[in-house]
């Protein structure tokens, strides 16, 4: 064992409290012993400045206290907003959070995963882009927006009452004739709810609709072609846009501007995530905002309970609507 | 060693293969063997789905193979963006990034740094706002933009070159009077040096300079009071403003407007740092770019240089001006 030299071990603290090599180990490792020689290991401990190997622990208790976190990057501030708050909630738990960038590869994704359970992490975190990841039954898994199957406890926000709101505020707002614009994975997720969310609402409120879908990858200039395609004579044949994203929006938005239409007096706009500009200042558009914290909070819970028997599948967080500008209200 | 029970252990593989333990072991941690051994030891491992305990191989070799990364938070997209290219360059050289968000709380940052040695990572990257920041001599340390004396590298950009890049640009774009409006911490740091490179290069060029600095926690008003301070007739007594971040210029752009000054036809405005709406998108303003990726492959590289004994101080890297919309070109 490659400890420095000037760190002290376990031996030299029982030698200087006076007992045995057994009884610091109970205290060190949380075991009752009699009050006079916990006082005096603990003295003992302290005078010497002896600090418990973390590993030398993880090896005992098979507890790490870390918790591994898969995300596609940090650049996005959505993923970066959901890792930071999982880093709170670790941290108040006195957990480490080992972080993992996938950058969308699901090859990558799949060894990281590997090597986590190799770090023996007490368990994983992950915004998935491989629907056929492949995880060990030994390390819990909770997954934010992707559904693994009844085992793997699946946590998101509630995209499909974020869609009903989004039509519900610009109906609101006296929209008459509506679009909704995603691009995103091929694959069904959790987020692909918003647009069910929002077509079933448009539906029940008498609202006129229209849907432009594109597939991940596919070029942002069919989002323009498509309006186009609704524009004669200066005006669009929409009055409000639901977009799958606030990063959508925010490019949608200026499309519009291009095409010469103001936002929100000709077209009002509706992102979703609850993007702020620099992190924590306005809103970037009005948006459905989705519970970060929650989020975190109970992904967090879920992966750490210590009955794993009767966890839930799925739990989707209640979000809310956000006004940023984009909209009359 | 709380190992569960179907999981296979060196002695399983050894069993299997038919050599001795000590092989296995050779195997495991790269030391040569004679090639048939190699083999047998390999096949056992697959046959068996053996998996290295990391903690095992941590007190073995004194390398945990982890870096922790401690920085205020993600939420600021230039934190985020920094941990996200620190990550980038761990993981291709197979370590893991252990994450510490301190919520620029001095306290808590010391408590990180602890936890860090406790768990005997291979070093520490930090951006820290703990000016009495206490690290054991054992642990590498990289700062990021503070310098806490010779022993510790700091890496950051050229802040001084950036501020005078910033006002040559300025002047390029026929600007004849500028302020420069600075927030940030009481304390000197390499950030500082904006403003000097900024004030230097203005007495350089002949180009009339006023400042207001405030200290981190003071009111933004007291730049809309300067500003106003600064406004007659409809007409602002600078054509030129540097800020000293892009989100202080985001801010400053909306009080502008607010006035009813046009940017960059009234005011041109430059930032400091280089970011993008939603991380990847168009710039926010016209600025002066940090090297994200170069900082963070210079930590890391300084991190782990074997030979410790002649790291340099300060490295300062280069900077380069963005159009972003809020100058003239």
């Amino acid at each position: 064992m490659a400890e420095p030299k000037n760190n002290p071990t376990m031996k030299d603290v029982a030698r200087e409290a006076g007992v045995a090599l057994g009884t610091v180990s109970k205290v060190v490792n949380g075991i009752p012993v009699g009050e006079e020689y916990r006082i005096k290991v603990e003295k003992a401990i302290k005078k010497l400045g002896y600090q418990l190997n973390s590993y030398a622990r993880g090896l005992k208790s098979g507890r790490t206290m870390a918790v591994a976190v898969l995300m596609p990057n940090l650049v996005s501030p959505y993923f970066a907003s959901l890792v930071n708050a999982i880093s709170r909630v670790l941290s108040a738990k006195k957990y480490h959070l080992v972080y993992f960038g996938t950058d969308y590869d699901p090859t990558q994704e799949q060894e990281y995963v590997r090597m986590a359970e190799q770090q023996k992490v007490d368990g994983i975190i992950c915004l998935s882009y491989n629907p056929r990841l492949v995880v060990s039954d030994e390390t819990p898994l909770v997954s934010i927006d992707r559904y693994f199957g009844a085992k793997i406890p699946c946590v998101a926000s509630d995209n499909y009452g974020g869609g009903w709101l989004a039509a519900e505020k610009l109906k609101e707002n006296g929209c008459r004739r509506v679009a909704m614009l995603r691009i995103g994975s091929r694959l069904p997720h959790e987020p692909s709810k918003r647009r069910d969310g929002f077509v079933m609402a448009c539906e029940a409120l008498g609202l006129e609709c229209d849907q432009k879908i594109l597939d991940d990858g596919a070029p942002y200039q069919e989002f323009i072609d498509f309006l186009h395609g609704h524009y004669n004579n200066g005006k669009l044949d929409f009055d409000g846009i639901f977009c799958v994203t606030d990063s959508v929006a925010h490019q949608i938005i200026g499309t519009l501007g291009e095409m010469g239409l103001s936002v929100p007096g000709d077209v009002q706009v509706i992102g979703f995530d609850g993007i702020r500009s620099f992190g924590d200042m306005e809103l970037t558009c009005s948006t459905i905002i989705q519970p970060v914290e929650a989020i975190a909070e109970t992904c967090v819970n879920l992966l750490l309970s210590e009955d794993k028997s009767q966890l839930p599948s799925l739990v989707c967080l209640p979000v809310k609507y956000g006004f940023g500008g984009t909209t009359l209200k």
